[in-house]
């Protein structure tokens, strides 16, 4: 099972001071690259897999998504999910990614935001959406980038008066990875680019593409701090096709 | 036009001497993983894109391949390949990469090892390949990783006494990078493994698969530098079909 730390006070509280759920979608830089990547959604019918808040089920449907199926481990989340949403087309469920079910060919796009990391069992997950989603459907997803994952100390480091480094190391050896954020003990799994997206093939996807998301120049000039995913991207963006 | 630093007698002396120059593929310690994305030869029309001694396309022939033509821009390069080989089924030919040229769907398979980093225009390139490859023809190849590309200063750090990390910066900059290794100012181009894929899908390519090459314990136990590769991956391999 998944670890369920959107359900830790002390986490949960700091998430929710985060851009993102504080201004939703549009709190997140990359948001207008993850658009970019998603099929019209226009009749779908949708499987959101660690909805959150739910602000990309309730955007879909604003889009003309017929019906959303919105995932997630978290009562804290589904709580204030629930809670934001009139919309019977938009069903909640709580459930583990770690595992699974979903019916057959039932959904035309299976969408997630920042939550596959916490899988450790990423080739069942991937094989479980594959089957879900019906002949030419999507699985659009974002993770933290391998790069960002990896390192035994996941900081910056000053190499020189005038050049900050990102440490990497250990990236070849997959697994669990421990880190403080928000909360102490979040744990989260690093997988190397190549099993991302060979995980992916195996299971039956074709790629559509990837994005190693950096900031556009307007991006920069308005929140100065994004100059880091200049320097080591901290996030993944995958579109395949079933 | 791409730096032919291989024609430069400091460059190419030291080159000689690396393993993978005195032993052939078996002194490549990522051959195997290369071998087992390569479709059967029997029978294939193959271009090999940097050639370099020729040892691949002598291999491809006896594995059955019908014929190679083996490409390379530099005239050390091809003056060894040509002596070392005796079989009119390998034709050599002097060409840049970046301005390649190639007949219409005339290949089985388009190999290139560790040549594509020298190349500016790797969109360009990948469409001359896509065009002339046979509908279904496999391209497998080799580059230098973006990690190992990317770094303003790509050598170890000591970050504490038992912590040697891989100092990544300017990872989403692409572009020209100059760097000493044989010789200095070896040019080559850094591109995100996003630019790499996408570029492909767009030439109408389906990837196969990837590999941010790692060795075995095998390996690590025979050859103890192969250590670094577990920290950061120097090499990417990538198979595609048209």
């Amino acid at each position: 099972m998944a670890q369920n730390i959107y359900d830790r006070p002390d986490f949960f509280a700091g998430y929710s001071r985060l851009p993102r759920s504080v201004h939703g979608l549009d709190g997140a830089p990359e948001w207008p690259a993850v658009q970019r990547m998603l099929p019209s959604l226009a009749g779908a019918r949708i499987v959101d897999l660690g909805c959150g808040f739910g602000w990309f089920a309730r955007w879909a449907r604003s889009q003309g998504a017929a019906e959303v199926l919105a995932i997630d481990l978290s009562d804290n989340m589904l709580g204030r999910a629930r809670a934001a949403t009139t919309d019977d087309a938009i069903r909640y469920l709580r459930a583990d990614l770690e595992s699974l079910a979903l019916p057959e060919k039932s959904f035309d796009l299976a969408y997630s935001a920042l939550a596959f990391h916490y899988v450790d069992d990423f080739g069942r997950l991937v094989r479980c959406i594959h089957q879900a989603l019906a002949p030419g459907g999507c699985l659009v997803f974002t993770i933290e980038h391998p790069i960002y994952m990896a390192p035994s100390r996941p900081d910056w480091m000053q190499a020189d008066a005038d050049r900050r480094v990102w440490p990497l190391d250990g990236y070849a050896q997959e697994g669990r990875r421990v880190t403080d954020w928000l909360a102490k003990g979040v744990v989260k799994y690093h997988r190397r680019l190549d099993t991302t997206i060979n995980q992916l093939i195996e299971a039956g996807f074709t790629l559509d593409g990837i994005e190693e998301w950096n900031p556009t120049p307007d991006q920069l000039a308005a929140i100065p701090t994004l100059r880091d995913e200049m320097d080591r991207p901290m996030m993944l963006l995958v579109a395949a096709r079933a």
